[in-house]
């Protein structure tokens, strides 16, 4: 196995010979996806950067790697200064740098099957400016010099049962028959691996952490499609499943189905397919038109099969996360607990009874300090036991093949001091504050937020994250295109109206550098609200999550009585949900758990 | 004097006699505006319409005016339907109506020093997808017929004091001339009337409800500037004032001024200055920054001497303000009071002791359902009586050479009805939540916007207008560039982060149409927080206005113990600001209108 250096300059080789004077490596895939393949990870291959986000430039005689906040230090850590400097985004980006590191007439290549025709056109705009042109380039440089480079997964397809999708493929596919003709349009390319997934009522294991299988597909206006799979992934009954009114093609097929779109009308979504697709429908001839996938949207409306679905898979999840709790209600205290040891655990809980089928995203346990640390995930290098008098904070979720979840529970490991518990009563009472939003149709997540944060911000003190993003159904954790977040954030979602049946986290949190960190994430449902001598329809939210919230960290004093009420009665929900699944040490542990304030 | 059908039939001749398919009449100046002078006003002479924002577009066959929500009732009453069409904005606007109402080939006119270079950039670029073409004329037709069409007025300046100002003209100028060398530009273009009267610390009467003088100014980057004002406006004492550095020339120079700047790095701002500067600025050969107005943000940004003197002139309008409530409560139950008595008998009390200058904008004087009307304008037409057991809003602003208030008060004339007081609750709490938000610096105005409607969305209803705009010092009532407004609203000024010395107004409100309306309006200042164990800098507010908020509307059994301390204490800051400028039965009045809950 090669070292990264030996990696970086075989690159530089090859970009040499392909007379590129430089090369972006982005961390995603065809389909724009959050995890990846391991045929994928040409980032983590190149500089041995294990994060979930960032982004390489490679020139002859530098190399940047630019990560986000979340992975100032990881970076550090993984990837070698020697080779790399270290660049932080959104305050630089990769068009910058580059400009910034090249002259006149360079020529800086990239893979447009890995890039949105947004950012081709704004890094192109940028260079052009210096004199440097960005060239699109025929198969990835970084492909030529991975000898051992993985094969994309050919795990076959599963089939979605219509019971727990709530509608059909042909129906959903009418319904995007019928969207394309209020737009005369002839087709919709679908590149987005959940929007092939949920389309199709089909799902993979392609990627981890999320039920996907690699694929495009062009949806047509007649209710027809063409989906496309490599063909050992569809077996019989797959096969069968799809019926004939979707044309199976090989995968590598999907570029040439474009060339014959020629003169038709084609949606594509610019925010989801990559640039290499908007550039085939051009020079087939096809009119182009830049319109959001008609399947996000029905997608994060979730129907009463998927909610059904939903909230069994919660109770089911609910009463892993109280065995979990239990456990380590018992064995921290004894000390021997680290945070390796309690998430296997955890994932052991969650698996008990067979129908997990992955987590649904790396789980997050922090101990200590390595709580404060928004997007941790324990390593040998970094695991620390649960000590006594701190805080252990657990994000985890799981993939279930009738529901997603998602869930943050922080714990006191013996006595907290008065600051721990002032701060988690506030972030407590954000919590429960955008629990009880009552608000009209049309309101976008950003007019949220600050419920969440008023009375973190009343001590002077915020959380760096989002406070909310959609959830998907056996599908991705992070789904849009709903989100709650503070107005002018840079990710997108925050102004996209909520609507019933949208399922969000509601999770605001406190960091405390190299001390602690507290978060609280619930999912909850978007509800239509009677509200007597309304005015407008209004909404709300249900809490779907149920599991106790730690009444040792809560200082009482500092809730209302309003706040008491909502908190007494979610505990009274988590009992009735989860106490018929429970027994014995563990049912009487959740009953003082869940005890009124 | 013409009838406006005659009018229109005078303008469509000349728009013939000039080859024009048509003509856009926006109600602006060259200043763009807020209030504009009799000579300006083009849209009421055209049309009839009197309200405070409109356009018009005139085509042979064909002719629209152009209002938001707040006028549709209005413009229907003032203007012909047999002459004009009425539309509503933001759902079309003048660009899209035109291009559906003319064929290829047209030429539609344009006034380019009445309309910002944006929006002829976006209008010309939606006609031209129909082959219309947009002409800058060089006079304006609406002129040319309008025969007995006022002279700008030709008042003198008068010099807004330095100890009232808080910093001589010198200075700004300086400050302008520092932030210009910062952008290595040579000058910048000020034509917003508030920003020249800022910069030379000089008031006027040339435009209603707004104390400024018409002109134009150049700052230049070594300190000294063009002022560009008719001559006989300017008093020795002006003169004197203004200094060397600033060389005074007739207003009608401006254009050929700007003619000289060629080779010269000038500002000019896209959102305040016309199409016909960066017109004649490109023509001249000077290179053009589109920046925002360097003055727009230190003048939000009040010194100490601008609060001391808007402490002094909130004091004098609370006292003002009750002794016309007690003067309603001892009158009204009589019977006899109507709108337009009430909104004198409030001049009146303000311009006790001689020292309003004007009212900061036209009296909102609203009983029952007039109450509802969100910009009513009391006329001899829709004058109404106060009534029993109905509510009448009051919302009105002085201008005083110390400061500019704006203040709104509802009043239970006899029973109000428990609706009324529920309603009324939710406003006040929600004026109260934003009154006592804390928030880190950064945070923009839209974020702040749902603490004001929280308490209304939970029974299902809301207010369709903003939640707080920005005040000038003895300036514009309303002015940018903060706002607190919901994210994604038309209204630009949300994205602004508040900044410690910015006042603005705290005015939720609630309206039900044909029955009544309810709205709670207080100044307040964004100050600095200290606050224990703050990991952030952090911002608040402290409330300017003092004047009693009806208690006899409060449904106390609604309100939280924090919300009954604040109105407590809030009282309790009325009696003590403006109980020493009563006496007799006011001040008694104000013992009990002030009293604890």
């Amino acid at each position: 196995m090669t070292a990264p250096t030996d990696r970086l300059a075989a690159l530089r080789a090859e970009l040499s010979r392909r007379s590129l004077d430089g090369f972006v490596v982005p961390l995603t895939d065809e389909h724009m996806s959050e995890y990846v393949g391991a045929y994928a990870q040409r980032l983590a291959w190149l500089t041995g950067f294990e994060g979930s986000a960032g982004t390489a430039a490679v020139l002859a005689d530098a190399a940047a790697i630019f990560v986000d906040g979340r992975y100032t230090l990881q970076v550090r850590a993984q990837v070698s200064a020697d080779d790399w400097s270290y660049q932080s985004v959104p305050q630089t980006n990769v068009a910058s740098w580059l400009a910034e590191h090249v002259g006149d007439g360079a020529r800086i290549g990239y893979d447009p099957w890995l890039h949105t025709k947004t950012w081709v056109e704004t890094a192109a705009r940028r260079l052009a400016e210096r004199g440097v042109t960005l060239v699109a380039v025929a198969t990835n440089p970084v492909d030529a010099v991975w000898a051992d480079r993985p094969q994309p997964s050919a795990a076959v397809l599963e089939v979605q049962p219509d019971d727990l999708a709530g509608r059909n493929s042909a129906e959903k596919r009418q319904a995007i028959a019928d969207w394309l003709a209020e737009r005369k349009a002839d087709a919709a390319v679908l590149s987005a691996l959940d929007s092939i997934a949920w389309t199709f009522n089909v799902r993979g294991t392609d990627v981890a952490r999320t039920p996907v299988a690699l694929g495009f597909a062009v949806a047509n206006a007649d209710g027809t499609a063409d989906l496309f799979v490599a063909p050992e992934k569809i077996t019989d009954a797959v096969r069968q499943h799809l019926g004939n009114a979707v044309r199976v093609q090989p995968y590598a097929a999907f570029a040439g189905h474009l060339a014959t779109l020629a003169g038709k009308r084609v949606v594509a979504d610019p925010e989801r397919a990559v640039a290499a697709i908007f550039g085939a429908l051009e020079e087939a001839g096809a009119t182009v038109l830049a319109l959001r996938d008609p399947t996000v949207l029905p997608r994060a409306i979730k129907n009463a099969a998927e909610l059904a679905g939903h909230r069994a898979a919660q109770a089911r999840d609910g009463a892993a996360i109280a065995r979990f709790l239990h456990w380590l209600s018992v064995e921290a205290p004894k000390g021997g607990v680290d945070e390796l040891i309690a998430q296997d655990r955890l994932r052991a809980f969650r698996a008990e009874g067979g129908l997990l089928r992955d987590l649904s995203f790396d789980t997050i346990s922090g101990a200590g300090p390595n709580g404060a640390i928004v997007h941790y995930r324990a390593s040998a290098e970094t695991n620390r036991p649960l000590e006594q008098d701190s805080l252990y904070l657990v994000d985890s979720g799981g993939q279930y093949r009738d529901g997603t979840t998602d869930i943050t529970r922080t714990v006191a490991i013996g006595t907290p001091s008065a600051e721990m518990r002032d701060r988690f009563t506030r972030v407590l009472k954000g919590h429960i504050a955008l629990a009880r939003a009552v608000f009209p149709e049309g309101t976008r997540g950003t007019q949220l937020d600050t419920l969440a944060r008023q009375h973190l911000w009343a001590a002077g003190v915020d959380y760096a994250h989002g406070t909310g993003h959609g959830v998907g159904s056996y599908l991705s954790v992070h789904e849009g295109p709903q989100r709650i977040s503070p107005a002018g954030s840079a990710q997108s979602g925050g102004d996209e109206p909520l609507r019933a049946g949208m399922i969000l986290s509601n999770e605001p949190g406190y960091y405390k550098t190299g001390a602690y960190g507290i978060r609280i994430e619930n999912l909850v449902l978007v509800e239509e609200r009677r509200i007597e001598g309304a005015e407008k329809a209004c909404l709300g939210f249900e809490t779907l999550t149920f599991a106790p919230i730690d009444r040792a960290l809560i200082e009482p004093a500092l809730l209302s009585r309003e706040e008491r009420d909502w908190l007494d009665a979610y505990h009274a929900a988590v009992r009735a949900t989860i106490a018929p699944q429970l027994d014995g040490a563990v049912a009487e542990w959740l009953d003082v758990a869940t005890a009124p304030l």
